[in-house]
């Protein structure tokens, strides 16, 4: 097990720092207080088979947004990815919705300057931001946690042949799979496009609403399960952070009922060292071709 | 039971027309290909105790997107609603985010002018659009279509007392409940959160991947179910089209597992005639208050 560190000064908090920009222009070039314009640097650190990951880049998207505004925590955040994005440099750019008392919608785009220096746009969220210290603390739920071995009892990565390609985003994290949801590691996938892990940091690093958005997008990908070792893109994923995170290791477990026409969907619940259903997400994406 | 009649010609087609004006222009007063914009004129016949239903909206704004970019069925539709529509006119302002071979991103946003001659931005949306025609049968699926009486053995909203206030859209629908699951019209609620039902048009018009954007959304809430009776406003409503539906009657479930913080999730699934899994949906609310 991983010693819990405050958040604020893990690698995810470094990787993931935007810095906005201190004048704000619109295309017209008039001052806009509606428009913030973050510069980010996406860190090679956070790559699967040199891909970015997509919670990663959401994660960055949502504290531009968070930044942006006046309420602190991502409620709903619905992301359409568009381009794959490369480690280096991006822009995003904010705009602010719509500002309420109890919450806020803004929208946020993030670009790269492609090859051949025009710029290019990545992904486009839509967000919903709230305070999730101002809730009440009623809970009234019908769902039950993942039942998972204790962490001793489940497997790391680390523990099976290495993936191909670079698999920069397993230094970053402690998983630890269910041994009944890596069958797949084996040539032997269940068939049923569920996997279920402990996760943690690697560095300790407690989790928060802001990385909760990639937690729900670390796991093996549920098309392992379904005997489709290849890589998923993401068309859409939509997040909703239901509660603030106490510290400790999260329960994750992502499901795929339908796969059909050439995409599936993939559901991921996060839970809590409290018991409690701290997310729920789903993104739609593209299945690996078998 | 209502006999089904073509897509293009039933009061849902007229109630969501949406009318592309030729000029184009944008807020530098250039025209611009990528930008579209419709006209609406929003019906009162689709209204629960005289507020405009979500899914009602996101099927215009479905339309327009429809129309604005190069493919033509909603894949995945993620809405963010902002303030209350009203019925009578609208504007959509759409974009065309990326426009690609299979897949192409757009943004809608649904204005109207408030008491006070202003703009107001009821509903923003990104959607990724494809070609569900297109897509190859494969369907590998642990999903199983909800368990309902026949039709003639389940509830019609005739059948009980009215409900407080305008409910214009039952007038539109052949809604058919699950016995099972209508104990809140008795004062009786599960405490389940589920609600099961047939869905028709009454007028006998066929499904199709726009009017599914409705049928996610039509049925009494869920909160209902958990003993809430009041309105649940949509905060984020995501929807996946998965299949074109076949004509004849559909079946829907939806859901709330976790009410917590005075908000609750509501998951919705459509099957069709043919035993297929054609959208599946999840709105963020905020609970009615007890």
């Amino acid at each position: 097990m991983v010693t819990h560190a405050p958040v604020g000064d893990g690698e995810f908090d470094r990787s993931t720092v935007v810095t906005r920009r201190e004048t704000v222009e619109n295309a017209a070039g008039e001052n806009t207080a509606r428009e913030g314009v973050y510069d980010a640097d996406l860190s090679p650190d956070w790559t699967v088979a040199n891909v970015l990951n997509g919670g990663y880049l959401l994660a960055v998207l949502g504290r531009a947004l968070a930044d942006a505004l006046p309420h602190p925590d991502p409620f709903a955040l619905s992301a359409h990815y568009l381009s794959p994005s490369v480690p280096g440099p991006a822009v995003i750019r904010t705009q602010t919705v719509r500002a309420g008392r109890t919450l806020a919608t803004g929208q946020a785009s993030l670009f790269q300057t492609g090859e051949d220096g025009r710029e290019v746009e990545r992904i486009r969220v839509l967000g919903s931001y709230g305070d999730l210290a101002a809730l009440p603390d009623d809970v009234r739920t019908s769902a039950t946690p993942p039942v998972l071995p204790p962490p001793e009892r489940c497997v790391s990565p680390d523990d099976g042949p290495p993936p191909p390609g670079d698999f920069a985003l397993a230094g970053r994290l402690s998983l630890r799979l269910d041994p009944a949801t890596v069958g797949w590691a084996l040539g032997e996938p269940s068939g049923r496009g569920e996997v279920r892990a402990w996760f943690d940091f690697a560095d300790g690093r407690a989790p928060d609403p802001v990385s909760l958005l990639l937690t729900v997008d670390a796991l093996p990908p549920t098309a392992f399960d379904l005997g489709l070792l290849g890589w998923a893109p993401t068309v859409e994923l939509t997040a909703h952070i239901r509660c603030r995170p106490a510290p400790g290791p999260l329960r994750v477990a992502i499901m795929t009922r339908n796969l059909a026409g050439g995409f599936l969907e993939e559901d991921a619940e996060v839970w809590d060292s409290a018991d409690r259903l701290v997310c729920q997400s789903r993104q739609l994406a593209r299945a690996p071709r078998a």
